[in-house]
């Protein structure tokens, strides 16, 4: 064990205060009406597809993000698969995605027969860097009938999803600005940023579409779940009526206009994510909390720091991220082994997705700074209730 | 109304013996260890995609049906998608499937960028008819190298669905036979047949692969869910494998070393179908009552008959099928509006997928039983407890 990676975990240990004998990445909490709304859910035996806590969450969730429409589904990848049939990805296109990001991202645009094109990141949010892809698509992109074109592969580049990694909002107004400039309908993956505002505005507004995410691992859970952002009515209903499998209403005939999915969330499912939304506001103070208990635990090390939100934006601080200096990320790997070894649990961020073996072909902008955070992010113990 | 509809109308109410005034199609039934099994899941903390109830669900389903392997997903589309994938079928592949089906049947087969290739029904099973299917296939397929080809079309007709319509089990030694003869994947939609069997043996057990769905309307239910069944080790290690992202294991590395899916059941929807799974046994004891009661109440009724079971297999009767005379098929729609103006829910059979837009132009055989079948059945209430 260096003497780094022993530091890291006694300060991990301080910043929890004696913690357990393990200590998950991020675990749920219920501790609010979960079994309660659950229970009613199941005595109403309206456990499917239809039912009141599917429309409530729906209405919970568009009241606290302020989108005007909220589509609850299955899971965040759904969510990000219609939405991209929705913006009229298809197939052949390209789609700019953060290269430092889950492999759903690049997965829901496989699906649309797309291809991800894969940009860099910028250390002040995690997420897109705007000046790097203006400059990108400046020299590498052209404008042929109002549709973007990739000038190396000869293909429409669609649409632009940044995401908000580990709940930190990215650079909104710049990646704004490259989509009305270059013709690209904006996706937001807010997959990691229920509760995170950008200059006052809950992330995934902004864009034509945005998405969210449920999983056991996010900020609240539904088990699995995930919802669809818009403020655009046709979009809303079209994204209720693809999830649904498509089918007309009719008293009694089965009549599907087009290719749908079965995507709908389950009641079930909604009745666990209503309890857990009335416990967000706490769980957001708790996940602040954390952060302050890890910067001054963390003051001592000066080779580390904890990411903070950038000026502008607040972050829900989903996943906690340490970020070693350049000097010292050939630690990282001992660090990971220090902490899992004690019972703490760290993880790296994802290996870029470029890397990945379905998506070794795929175009890429340059990508030192991903390169470089790839390196160096460690994310620590990040549960609500922790301090 | 006319006397026919009105006198079906009777025969319900008194096969139900007063019912209430609002009778549905199929609901679900919690009498059981539903509550206890999901709040455990609750104070367990693990709601998502890991978690006891999962394995335990994967388990339980596997010994009733007696597959070797099952593998729980978020819902018999899913399970469709997938057990194509691992079938082989790919882009520009067509796949043989009834045109009597629910619309998911060939969804999943678009999914893949595959064709439906529709096929008829025989009114014995109300599944495809094999008969009928190899006359076609013998006059309309060559083999080329080991790969069934469509003379007409030229593309490679790759498996085989057939569907246990309603419950009833199809004829699986005709079909199995073609498959063998003509070189087909065979993939069991037996999305609506859990607890039925053919020859003593469980559907969705006798190809390749087969699919259970546990949507809120099936005989049991997960919320929604469903599991891909197989006997083949290889196979069944892919269905987890592809289902949860493609993710290979390590301690703290994410590496995807294919496009994947989230597509694996939560854990509080796996609780959900444990207790579920305890009481059918019961379920298809309650359903086979109904059947004898409504035989009874439509005894008096020559134009119409009950749809039994052919011998040999036995029906879990999910969904109880009149089935009207040819020359009494015009009262049809004035049977389903009786029926449901008095609270009594019933409703005919999907409208054929060929006849669907987004199938409009995919290659059919001859579908004259079909087109019949259509015109002729009507759905009965048929949850269980009814009687």
């Amino acid at each position: 064990m260096s003497i780094l990676s022993q530091a890291i975990t006694e300060s991990i240990q301080q910043a929890l205060n004696s913690p357990k004998e393990f200590v998950p990445l991020h675990e749920p909490s219920f501790s609010g009406n979960e079994s309660k709304y659950v229970q009613e859910c199941i005595e109403s035996t309206f456990v499917s597809s239809v039912g009141k806590f599917v429309d409530r969450f729906e209405k919970e969730i568009a009241d606290y993000t302020r989108a005007k429409y909220a589509v609850a589904v299955v899971n965040g990848t759904a969510a990000l698969h219609v939405t991209l049939l929705l913006a009229g990805v298809e197939s052949g296109d390209e789609v700019l995605v953060p290269a430092l990001s889950f492999v759903a991202t690049a997965n829901s645009i496989r699906y649309c027969g797309a291809v991800p094109h894969f940009v860099d990141s910028e250390e002040r949010t995690l997420g897109m860097d705007p000046e790097a892809l203006r400059n990108y698509l400046q020299s590498s992109s052209e404008q042929r009938d109002g549709i973007c074109v990739n000038r190396n592969t000869g293909c429409p580049i669609r649409a632009i999803i940044p995401v908000h990694i580990f709940g930190h909002p990215c650079d909104l107004d710049g990646l704004l600005a490259i989509a009305s400039d270059f013709n690209l309908a904006l996706i937001e993956d807010a997959a990691e940023s229920l509760g995170s505002t950008y200059q006052g505005q809950h992330t995934g507004t902004f864009g034509l579409l945005g998405t969210l995410s449920f999983n056991g691992n996010k900020t609240i859970t539904t088990g699995g779940g995930g919802a669809i952002l818009t403020d655009d009515p046709k979009l809303a209903k079209r994204a209720k009526h693809l999830t649904t499998t498509a089918k007309l209403p009719h008293r009694w005939e089965y009549l599907h206009d087009e290719v749908g999915y079965n995507y709908r969330m389950p009641n079930l499912n909604a009745a666990l994510g209503c309890a857990q939304l009335e416990e967000l506001p706490e769980f957001l103070a708790s996940k602040r909390r954390l952060l302050g208990c890890y910067q001054e635990a963390f003051q001592s090390i000066p080779q580390v720091s904890l990411f903070a939100e950038p000026e502008g934006s607040r972050s829900n601080y989903w996943l906690q991220t340490l970020l070693l200096d350049d000097s010292v990320a050939n630690q990282r790997d001992a660090t990971l082994e220090a902490t899992n070894s004690v019972g703490l649990m760290t993880r790296p961020v994802w290996k870029l997705l470029h890397k990945l073996a379905p998506y070794r072909d795929c175009p890429c902008t340059p990508l030192p700074v991903a390169e470089s955070l790839e390196r160096r992010i460690v994310n620590l113990p990040s549960s609500t209730g922790l301090v």
